[in-house]
């Protein structure tokens, strides 16, 4: 079958639409075969595309990879012994996948590989989803109730690292000692997060969800769209040059800056935790060795996350479909253009203005 | 009664021997009247007497306070009330005393105190153990079996820190993920420990016990008594600046050197651990934030940790009688000096060369 | 206000349909004024109409108390110092109301109370809510989206009972060692439910939603409306009886039969869980000490759970909505009858034939 | 080498002292050469050698096993590729090895093991240890201080069942909710054990240790032996067919009656621990469900526990030493017989009168 990808020659910077031939004639018998609906666009597809990320490589025995993994489509053909998808469903795509090797890996949490040898669709080894069509072993897919399936679901996958993060994080808050406030929900507890962007959203949102009193982090004040997307989940937008931070007790970063992450990090209270998300920007700061006096003396826990196991994505799906129901308006605002295949280079190739996600429709 | 004391008038430096006045004649039901064997004398009195410590306070109503919080004593009075403790019985004592406001004190946390009204014998709103005799709730007593009831017993009370780090960070680590080797030990797990002060050697010996292969780390050569009590107990001795450090599951900063642990953090694999333990010294060093994509991209946990709960202490006692048992000679050489009250006050004032503890006989 | 309601003498049996007068012009700051719209009748209800809870008893002061405790309704009404509701919010209750005395309650979780002295909402000590109206602070109620807030939504407070008790099962299991299965979800796991009535379909609901494959167990064969729902979500019902069960990863009893769970009991693998949930409903068996022999030699863990925290019940609105996305017949099945309260004395008298649940509609 | 046996031929009863050829001239790399110090001779063993035991086996290939699973020893001889041990070194023996198919046998957990394919050393398909000599993978063995390593040293393989049994069974109690008391020890909570064999009196020390006030059950009066050993670790012995038991936090069952245990869990309070031990003893009682209500309503957790992990071992060695420390004539009490393996047999065959723990002496 002639499909229609976008591909990139990783580490080498660089990115083309073009046209690849996809055998579809022999599934194996776990395998089935997707339609592609629609793929997001994310900063680390910009920095494969850009020739940032050094780990990034195509599959074995080629020197082209397609690019993206943030996906919803529909499962059009099925292999002989596929038990848990049908024709007809749709469906979201795990990323990582195990290196066979580690007992992470073994135990379904590529996400926490410990040979560095796991695989990472668009990224390292394993081709992504920016095509029309694509084959993957079912294993790593994960059914999304149609109800929910439109342009708005890619943003399911990076949910699932967020969703990853926060169980992580308030599981091992709770862990060690109650976190959760005397009425038993978290009404108490004030989060910040630290970056705007689409991935600040979703945690936002996330914590929102949880009953968190959220409060996003800027160094500038927010734009129109933020400050709607903030009202609309009842979160607060500060720009923390401007105004003073309350403490915290929980602080997010999503920005990789560790210049904000330094600063604010000094507001969280006794107890408190540190989750931090975002891969560094390349700034600088000069440290002081009193911080380590504030983790200790506060018992501060910082717990840094990446990806996610197969069990935080259908709980992402979840969670998204709860988001949608709670704050309706954030999500589609999160969405804010839906382009063709043909016409997504510019937009593949460095963020827009005003941008939170962009989609590309395949079909 | 007359008893000899070290005081100090927190938050001003300065530290005297004197006389105090006791009144020993009326104990409160769940009180007992402690003799006093042993205290030790350690960084944060220093701090106390040197007027470094901003938090420090005397008692309530009194401009004077006892200093010291690591003791052995002898129970030699009791309370109408008390239960858990008979004459004769020897006891370590619980240093912090919850803020009887937050619910971390109410559940017997006071080391996670969330209001910090809590007190701190002999460093804040309580009087500490360098004294005669004092009387103490027998609620804050911890009893410790006769034969391990020496000098060596001060070590208790710190060690009741380090039980309270390392359990909390492997629980954690645990809870996350199986961090135990595939043989359900730490047999195949890598600690470096940063500062072989009396706390870097307490922390190495309890991750000995526990079966990690450990690495006390330092920018120097170890002096002859270092390197025998590192032999002592089967770990090595590294300094940093000259040798390469090889990759680590757990690393621990005892040093409070945001240089140093910068530096170290870079050596942990995916899945690690770290813990904060040291305050900070004051020193600073420029940090990239790509140490952010480190931690982020290799999930790994850091843990701050200061002071413990009465559990912790009571461990302590077991861990302590366990080290003795499996290292003879480390304990015994950690000890460096036994001086009486009398000539202690230079101790107090500064550390001297090749000390690790320094310790005051009273009886 | 003239408002009607159900009330009952406890722990007299007897139930009648009648006029109360609400004092609704002075709300407290912090309650809320809430308009019934629909409540469900269950067991519980039944059992204090009876006569059958020894413990069941009128608010101080009184010899009558409103029955019910499952309900959904809307806020007409808020106090001075109401920050979490608004008007026109629709609203459940949350049960149980605590102790104040044990630590459990002082934490938010009375369904774990040691004095026994929380209070009961419709059965112990507190008004339940089948009445147009009732007064409420707003500590006690939980937002329900618009969207799902019709007839429906009285399942969401037995929900909270079942988000309890399987997030505590489960969350022992993988505490203790990793239970998912090895592509990290619950894909391989086999959960057996006694008892298909509400609260059986409620827990297979949620397990099928968890991803486990999920069997209801009965000593007869479904009725018709039994095997649609079953059908609707992907179950399968097995009258063990005639059929043979498989083994088991998990174990659920919601018939409080003794002789059923002891005959299914022995199909549980090792590691397996036992969820208890069901109240004893009189029957005796013979139990051989064998059984103990099997839960040892598996390392079988058995959890008796009971009522909810609010959290927990927050996170049941939540598993509500996606209950109703993924299987959207089997929630409106379970509404088996809506009645008018003046219509519903002989409904909660005695159990109808074919009845899953009644609703009584308030306005 | 000539070596004395004691042999048995599963799963046919009889025993036998014999004599044996073992290779000890080609170590494997990672085995080493143990001599026999002391075994202990548990109710297990009984089991085998009356033919009890249906899935007892010898090893693959032969018809006889040898017996004994509770030793302490000797490293004579070490491969080339050991690193844990060197000669000299004092051991015990992991009694389980895995099946090397499972998850919990490839993470070190046969304790856990979900094939049931495990093997049990002097029990099934694996050789014991009664013995003047073995071979073994030094994976299995853990060293023991030397200055413990006598004939009660052979207790500290079952102590590890218990360590298991009871870490696990707080782990979970904490985990679900505070199970500590409020100061933050467990000196406020009341353990009952049922039986007062050589099991529970570990038990019972064990929970002393830990601050438990722990009361030891039985059907009848205490022996004087029995007596003895209550008082010398502070633990109440009480025969529960006289005298009323009071409310329990935690019960132990190590008797394998379910009529004692149906009669005693009723004493267990809200939020309470039941953890079973025992195997059948084959009685029977008859069971009404007013049990079920008893557990689901106060929320009770029951763990069942066999066996062990390699870390339980290690922590078994260390609470050994504790006790030892802290009881000293506990431990010696136990030991009511040490006698050659030529005078054991009669001893194997059957429980001697005041028999608590029987060794034999190899050496």
């Amino acid at each position: 079958m002639r499909v229609r990808a976008i591909i990139v020659h990783p580490p080498k910077p660089g990115v083309e639409f073009t046209n690849l031939e996809l055998e579809t004639t022999k599934l194996k018998p776990n395998e089935v075969l997707v339609k592609t609906f629609f793929t997001g666009i994310c900063g680390t597809d910009r920095e494969v595309v850009n020739g940032l990320i050094k780990h990034a490589t195509p599959p074995s025995g080629r020197d082209y990879m397609i690019l993206g993994h943030e996906v919803i489509g529909e499962v059009v053909e099925v292999g002989d012994q596929v038990h848990n998808l049908k024709r007809g469903d749709k469906v979201v795509a795990l990323v990582r996948r195990g290196c066979g090797k580690c007992i992470s890996c073994k135990l379904g949490r590529p996400d926490l590989c410990e040979t560095g040898e796991m695989q990472i669709a668009g990224v390292k080894g394993h081709d992504g989803f920016m095509v029309d069509y694509f084959i993957d072993d079912s294993t790593y897919l994960v059914r999304v109730p149609d109800s929910i399936a439109n342009e708005e679901a890619v943003l399911i996958q990076p949910l699932g690292d967020i969703v990853k993060a926060v169980n992580t994080g308030l599981g091992i808050a709770n862990f060690v000692f109650p976190y959760y406030c005397e009425d038993f929900t978290y009404s108490c507890k004030k989060a910040g997060i630290i970056g705007s962007g689409s991935t600040g959203i979703l945690f936002a949102a996330y914590l929102r969800l949880l009953g968190f009193d959220v409060t996003l982090l800027n160094r500038r004040d927010p734009t129109e769209l933020e400050a709607k997307i903030s009202e609309g989940m009842g979160a607060q937008f500060k720009n923390f040059n401007k105004e003073e931070v309350k403490e915290l007790d929980l602080l997010v970063d999503t920005s990789g800056s560790i210049s904000s992450l330094y600063r604010l990090a000094k507001k969280v209270k006794p107890k408190g935790l540190i989750i931090l998300f975002g891969f560094g920007i390349g700034d600088e700061t000069n440290v002081n060795s009193q911080i380590l006096t504030d983790i200790v003396y506060k018992n501060i826990i910082i717990v840094g996350s990446v990806a996610h196991g197969k069990a935080h994505l259908q709980e992402a799906v979840r969670v998204f479909t709860n988001m949608k129901n709670e704050f309706p308006t954030v999500i589609k605002n999160m969405i804010t253009k839906v382009i063709g295949p043909e016409d997504s280079i510019e937009y593949i190739k460095s963020k827009q203005k005003n941008e939170i996600k962009t989609v590309i429709k395949w079909s």
